[in-house]
């Protein structure tokens, strides 16, 4: 991409790009609800009891919703700081938006699949795809500080330090949500779903 | 987060906000027709019957159809008078937008199961969602409003004060709408749906 | 809505119902496509048949996308001489809103019963809705004409008398569309698919 | 369009064009995903081989994701170069998003008759749906370099001549793939696949 074009319109061609992340972002966060089947010819006095038992799709739903919400949280931080794209920027942004957009599939998996002897497996390709969520996260941040021309210039060290100290936990909370899948389903999506909450809450830094 | 970070970026940082918002209040609201089902398998002069006999389903999708764009125009009304955002404020603001997300599912439930035995539960589970979205939307509103250092320097008090008596009413209506759910479903069913076009129509302040 | 709140970011009001119209029409014109069903279960050699049977769907599909992407470009020329909103506008937005996210229900309805005894009833709850759409859609243009405050300054009558001419089209086109259905399902559709691409046609004013 | 309309917001038109299509590309990537169905109704340790046997589904979802991926990114660079729009220009974008959101079909398509005795049909219709949607992208493309006056100023010969022949490869891989379709379907998805990074990758010109 030659100087004189990505010089011209630098913020627009970014604010395109975080449109296109914002819709992928926000339809696939919508969609996860249409993972939840609603149960279909019962008898007087049997819904209740129905939903109830629905209760891991309820959960995979709330994991996977705290997830992309977080991602797209820290994904509006990273870009905060970015001041223009390249062809490598689209490239692994594209990277992390597929993970994202297959995340509802291992969501169904889980949804479907706790409770039933498989459960484990459910389990962990849905913490698979999140680790794998993870490390294109971290990818796309590592090339942004591997080219500081990429950065706004009053994008301080400080506050780059700390998002990559921050980013760095998302791949190892999902390795050890993989181990903990290998002896309790349950046990490992309450861990992601804890997670998620402790990376969303506001900090001192 | 650190002062100098968020008063860079203040406008930018709103704008995306909104824009992932609305993709989900978009999302949201057009994914509800996807609820209801297109019979099947009819012999001649059944078509006309079995549309008619689908109005729980239309009066559902009218009913969650209303209620989203009431979220959608007090969501704008909202932050027309927001002048920046924060880590809690993007949380809470996710916590609301889970409401959003998850009342296809009820809306489903309701389309399905209005004239089934078991028809208030479905109701109540749809008007406990309703709730719920009203209490997350009026903690957001809350929190901006103990922080005016969020709000715009010309967001006068009337104004604030007007929109926080407005959205007192949501969780109001939403409780009554959950009481007569026990007397009548399509009653609540309507009653939230005269909420939604009341609060919709402009009036004097 | 007081003076001082609506003058202070006109701009910005307008853009946010423009971001959340477009991710409805966006949202409902790529959702059409999940009404064809993949055929399946088919023996060797039976796929070709099968799809080439399918042809309601597409004409179904073909018709809806183009009256949305119709829709879309005359909203779009409608908004761009739009300088505010207020209450009653977003209201009125959101009754057209209303009409474009339903679409995808009568269109699957045609998809399903085209060749079917029942057709013709298919085809006029489609072009009833199409008809609805129409004339929410020149409710809309009415009350923001009937308010020149709402237009830009430089708005002049020309334009605007010549958009009211156009717009009007629709509804007529609609109801003759309505008339044709008694007769021929297919026609109807084919009709409503000119008029759609009649509408598009560049023209010189 | 008389001039005076068009001269005025001319940044805003293009903006709006763009945010439509990024809502439309956003959804089409997203929804590729409901298309590949979570296997019910199995025994302990049958959840692993199931999830392996669905290996055309996966890519199918691949490949589809990386073909919008990539045509959002050439829309991008087009778009960037532009400086204003008109209705032949709307025209042509929403050809090409005709194609974009038909484009879920033909992935479930293949994905369903992937190892099945018509898997060449299946592929055939994928390919010729990308031949068609890389058509209307030069199609669009050629418009607007023939209509040198909705260029940017500033949009050098080079950079214009340089996307020209980047994006006529597009249709050629696309003829290739059909005729490769014949003798091996799979050979056909990966071929696109490969195609699509191919055109990704960033390239010094």
């Amino acid at each position: 991409m030659e100087p004189s074009r990505s010089s011209r319109s630098d913020e627009k061609e970014t604010g395109r790009l975080e449109a296109f992340s914002d819709g992928v972002f926000a339809i696939a966060i919508t969609l996860l609800i249409l993972e939840i089947q609603v149960p279909k010819g019962l008898e007087l006095g049997r819904l209740t009891p129905a939903l109830l038992q629905l209760w891991p799709a309820y959960l995979a739903f709330l994991t996977s919703f705290a997830t992309i919400g977080i991602i797209w949280i820290n994904h509006h931080q990273m870009f905060e700081l970015l001041r223009r794209s390249n062809q490598t920027l689209l490239l692994l942004n594209l990277l992390l938006l597929l993970g994202v957009t297959f995340l509802p599939y291992p969501t169904q998996l889980v949804a479907e699949y706790m409770g039933h002897p498989d459960e484990s497996v459910a389990v962990l390709v849905y913490t698979a795809t999140l680790l794998l969520i993870g490390v294109f996260f971290n990818l796309l941040w590592r090339y942004i500080t591997l080219n500081p021309n990429l950065l706004h210039s009053n994008a301080d060290h400080e506050t780059v330090d700390a998002l990559s100290r921050d980013f760095r936990f998302g791949p190892l909370f999902n390795l050890a949500a993989m181990a903990v899948a290998y002896f309790s389903a349950t046990g490992s999506l309450l861990l992601i779903l804890g997670a998620a909450v402790f990376f969303a809450l506001p900090r001192k830094r």
